[in-house]
């Protein structure tokens, strides 16, 4: 499969695609608004990865094309951004295409960050009703610390919780999941339980603030 | 110290009864609206331990009663009943006593639970709003499955998250909840961070309805 990253500059996208790269044997295609700024990321990941030894099959593009070449599209943009990039990619995806949003809205102040949906109840949400009607849309990859995916000395053990209206697209998105070493795709349920699966990301933010022996925290379930 | 676990005939008030009794020292009380309830679950609750070999030191009165002579009182009735039962204790409350508040707003539908918190944000806050302003309120115990505390053969292995804005009542609580095996207490900030705290307690269930090997879900961040 091709696994497309739009926004797979940014440092949650950086994550995916490290890890993406080295355990699984799809292709990773980092798309970027500036096809530029994509392949200077590349080069930086295959660097990363071949320094480790690990077979690099990463390709940089403008978000669109990175979109168009994809089986599995996944909006790794900050959550302001979620809405319009759907837009802005939404003839390069079909039915066949599944749209992954790990996007969630927050707000800090100076206890913490809280959990700040849009007025559709989740981003997860708000990506699936701007997203062309046949577009699977599965929410996923929501409460991953960036840099805890990023540094790859790091050995996870994780969940990540999976929403989506359309089965087979979920079960897709769960497997390429269970590939990543050390994590495990957890479902719940419809769309529509995606916005206590996405305030889990501010609340892991704030443990982390408030107990100094943790970092980069991450959540499993028992 | 005497715990007062008012509602303590319910389920999650039996599972923190049977837990502390069996793992701390401190003298537990079961408060009921009916003391002749809490009487009852008292006789189970020590017949249970007692086939145990664990050294039962409960007891049962009416909940004024309970609060009135706890260090620290425990709210575990249902979310609709908090307000109104800090209420009906509020005069056996002082400076000295801790409020410590589990519940959480939920509402169903076909699709699972969903956070559903009161117009103060969440429920921690309304109970800390209802409370006398001299009572220091910490929540805690909300992600935990009843059913999970109440098996004594069930090993737990699962984090649980304060909030409170005093440092000191927050440290009691938290020196509580590490006295039952397996349990570890974070510190989630101020009562201004409960919402999120709360809301993973309809996740976890949500978790254990699409997921057919988890049951009685507890989660632990790392």
């Amino acid at each position: 499969m091709r696994i497309a990253l739009l926004g797979g500059t940014g440092d949650i996208g950086q994550g995916l695609a490290l890890r993406f790269a080295r355990d699984t044997d799809h292709e990773v295609l980092i798309g970027s608004r500036d096809p530029e700024k994509a392949r200077d990321a590349v080069d930086t990941y295959e660097e990363n990865l071949e320094s480790r030894g690990a077979d690099a099959d990463v390709k940089g593009f403008a978000n669109e094309m990175a979109a168009d070449r994809a089986d599995v599209v996944v909006l790794s943009v900050p959550p302001y951004y979620a809405g319009d990039t759907v837009e802005a990619v939404a003839d390069n995806l079909d039915s066949d295409t599944i749209l992954v949003t790990p996007a969630v809205g927050m707000q800090g102040d100076e206890d913490g960050l809280h959990y700040h949906p849009p007025g559709t109840g989740s981003v997860t949400q708000l990506v699936a009703e701007r997203a062309p009607g046949e577009v699977p849309v599965v929410g996923a990859f929501h409460n991953l610390a960036a840099d805890a995916l990023s540094d790859l000395d790091n050995e996870l053990d994780l969940d990540t919780l999976l929403v989506a209206d359309d089965d087979d697209a979920k079960e897709t998105v769960r497997n390429l999941a269970n590939e990543i070493e050390g994590l495990r795709a957890l479902d719940v349920g419809p769309l529509a339980n995606a916005a206590e699966v996405e305030s889990v990301t501010p609340l892991v933010i704030n443990i982390a603030k408030y107990n100094d022996d943790l970092h980069d925290v991450g959540v499993k379930f028992n």
